[in-house]
């Protein structure tokens, strides 16, 4: 099934079940007003939920309305935890090139993860509001799930067990701000402003076979200021499945329902592939040519994420952003 | 006024106000269920609660029952965000001199800060299941405020007006993850394992002149297996106060109402003090002798915090804890 989040002017919106298609919507209410609860109470909840999943599906839900992205909040507008791993090591490959650094032996066998905030979630098409271009503004387009209990010391099996829903992420970076905090050693804060999500979360088995052993096999769709600049596959060269980096985050703690952890920049050996966010396509030219030559996005710039199944529809509806400068 | 969220098998438990004193507390019940209900709508709430508070220590509120700190939960079990400084610049120079490394100059005038993970914080009563020793077994006595919105480029001025709530906080540490997981810069995850925190949240004016201009001037006791090992002064040494370490972290997002920020280790320069984390005893240590002798936690092992008010009562009860062997 497909779940998203209205906006009311509360904060954490209303719960609405969405077509397949996502042509249209139905309010959950009578089974659960936020998507917190239903993570609380899966086992009890989500069926009622694929209930009327299917009467919407078929065309007898009797308070279906058109289902407009615009007026979605992140499908969790606010989450008890948000870990996002980098699970592309060619991303770390192509950015640590192109500074002449190496990739360190661990990184192979251990996942990079940073504990993000998740106080306040983007929706898909909330405008980001940053201070000054001069940050080095980037999107990163990810595949994100949210979880379940997951028990401290649970292997990347059992994690997989623990995983509910999938979903995209715009995972908002400052470039700029970056070196930074990476040189203090204790992670991101400023350097990683809100992080927006699509407007619907879904079930496993709405991607069929595309779901396989923690892992999306679908193609990730970035197109910037109307540009087509990334077809990146999300599947194969994911060097860490999602079972492991859930692995990793409860090793020494519970990992609690509703907690989100994301795949890191979606990246591809292959450049024909593109980009999922600027800072590779600035390795690359570095790489290429000696030094970077696009420059991070501008007050006005959009971007739109998306990911089609193996039917051609849109699986989570888009991203689709527009950088503002904050007041 | 002081509130505590009391176990009631929920996540979120059930949110009771407590005297003054510490002797009795009423259910919040009628007001709200839960303190991030509170957060989220303060000015409409808290004043029920303070007249709550003022009939139950006037002897008159009709529901009271004795309060027992071992069925507290966290005041927030879960939280949307904890990000904790590193505000006690002396913590860092004694871990840094002992190992002989500077403190960069860029400490002084920029917060250490880390974001933790929040959705499963310990109740101050509750058991540390920790799965190995030899992780390194260690406890961080802190003073934590919870904030209601502050946002985006808010001034440490007008951060110091989001502050809401004061509690204790215990950071453990598993201190001998900590050094890959700083190596690679993202922050620490599998080093911070769950947080506690003191039995009651208390509002600013419950401390009267103790709370200035973002600081906390209260004595913190830490008794590690019934031994007093820290009388640290919270206030004067804090080199960064709370409202620069939130100006710090809403630099470029918002800060919503529920977030918990963290002191870091309280730190004195008079070793006469004491420590509130073992890793600066060792650090003394090796400055000393050239190596450290103690040990860190062992199974069994237990600690205890709290702070009294200039009165001399316990003024957000005891954080009091005991390391067991994880399942």
């Amino acid at each position: 099934m497909k779940l998203a989040t209205y906006k009311d002017a509360s904060r954490d919106g209303q719960l609405v079940v969405v077509s397949r298609d996502l042509s249209v919507a139905h309010y959950a209410t009578g089974i659960a007003g936020k998507l917190q609860q239903v993570l609380d109470d899966w086992n009890f909840m989500s069926p009622q939920l694929q209930d009327l999943y299917d009467t919407l599906n078929n065309g007898k839900a009797r308070h279906a309305f058109p289902f407009e992205p615009a007026r979605c909040m992140a499908p969790l507008p606010r989450a008890y935890q948000w870990a996002d791993g980098s699970a592309f090591i060619n991303h770390v490959e192509l950015v640590r090139k192109a500074r002449n650094a190496e990739v360190p032996a661990s990184f192979y066998g251990d996942p990079l993860m940073y504990q993000g905030g998740s106080d306040d979630f983007l929706g898909p098409c909330d405008d980001v509001h940053v201070a000054s271009e001069a940050f080095g503004i980037d999107f990163e387009a990810e595949v994100a799930v949210i979880t379940g209990d997951v028990p401290m010391g649970a292997s990347p099996a059992q994690a997989l067990e623990g995983i509910r829903l999938l979903m995209l992420a715009n995972d908002w970076s400052l470039r700029n701000l970056i070196p930074d905090e990476l040189a203090k050693g204790f992670g991101f804060l400023q350097s990683k402003p809100a992080t927006a999500f699509s407007p619907v979360a879904v079930t496993l088995d709405e991607v069929g076979d595309a779901w396989d052993a923690g892992r999306l096999h679908l193609t990730l769709q970035s197109t910037w200021n109307g540009r087509r600049v990334g077809l990146c596959e999300a599947g194969p060269e994911m060097t860490f499945h999602f079972g492991q980096l859930i692995a990793h985050l409860c090793k020494t703690r519970n990992v609690r329902a509703g907690s989100v952890v994301g795949s890191g920049t979606v990246s591809n050996k292959d450049w024909r592939h593109g980009y999922s966010c600027i800072a590779e396509k600035r390795a690359m030219e570095a790489i290429e040519h000696g030094k970077p030559k696009t420059a991070f996005m501008k007050y006005g710039d959009t971007i739109r994420i998306e990911a089609r199944g193996q039917d051609g529809q849109s699986v989570f509806g888009a991203i689709d952003q527009k950088v503002v400068e904050a007041d």
